[in-house]
């Protein structure tokens, strides 16, 4: 037993984010709830849907269709908060996914509000702007 | 003078980003283009659209069509990084966008990724998780 067993850092909600998403992949979902807070409240603010509670946010996760994979792009973490960047892949389509997560002063997950951005064209509004941008 | 003058920690470019959103929203392009570095790199990966350099970062900008205003919904920072979750809103049309920076040893900015999540209906899919999630 150390002092800093139960200290709250950046890194532990860091590295409870990391055992999410490892979980997730793994579809290893016992391992998965452990990373979560009983009252956990995921938030997809595009569909403006909200689900309460570790049992339910782990059955949405859990039963969720296709065969999706994931690999992280960029975290960003301090004290208490954690975003990450990842790239989803379902076949061959790659879409991003962008999470904020709030955890407690036991590094466990308490919030997790998701972001899904869909690809679009330029908008016409803006063709002025064109010449200053590159398509990649 | 002191020995962190030149220390480069999360909170220069968390102060540094906060400079830029403040000056974008009061259209102090001057003050602006202060917070970027000269190679500067932004990117809209939902586009694929890439802008490189400081001046036509700030042109396009200041040149950015409609009346929008915005406030910062949370801001997450580490050192080097930081990403910023903002409501911007164009007459009574409000949208989220999610910024992520990195920055130099200046504390000035060196690339921006924004993305920009747009509404949509659960998908026909996941009919099955419906009775798990409530909307807001």
């Amino acid at each position: 037993m150390t002092d800093t067993a139960d200290a709250t850092d950046a890194s532990d909600l860091r590295k409870t984010v990391d055992r999410f998403w490892a979980t997730a992949e793994a579809r290893d979902w016992d391992a998965f709830a452990d990373t979560l807070a009983d009252d956990v409240v995921y938030t997809l603010p595009q569909t403006r849907e909200r689900i309460r509670g570790k049992e339910r946010f782990v059955r949405f996760n859990r039963e969720f269709p296709s065969d999706w994979h994931l690999r992280i792009e960029r975290v960003v973490a301090e004290p208490g908060h954690v975003v990450t960047w990842l790239i989803f892949t379902v076949g061959q389509e790659e879409m991003p996914a962008v999470s904020f997560f709030t955890g407690d002063e036991k590094g466990n997950i308490t919030s997790m509000t998701d972001f899904w951005p869909e690809p679009y064209e330029p908008p016409a509004n803006r063709d002025h702007l064109a010449e200053l941008t590159e398509r990649y």
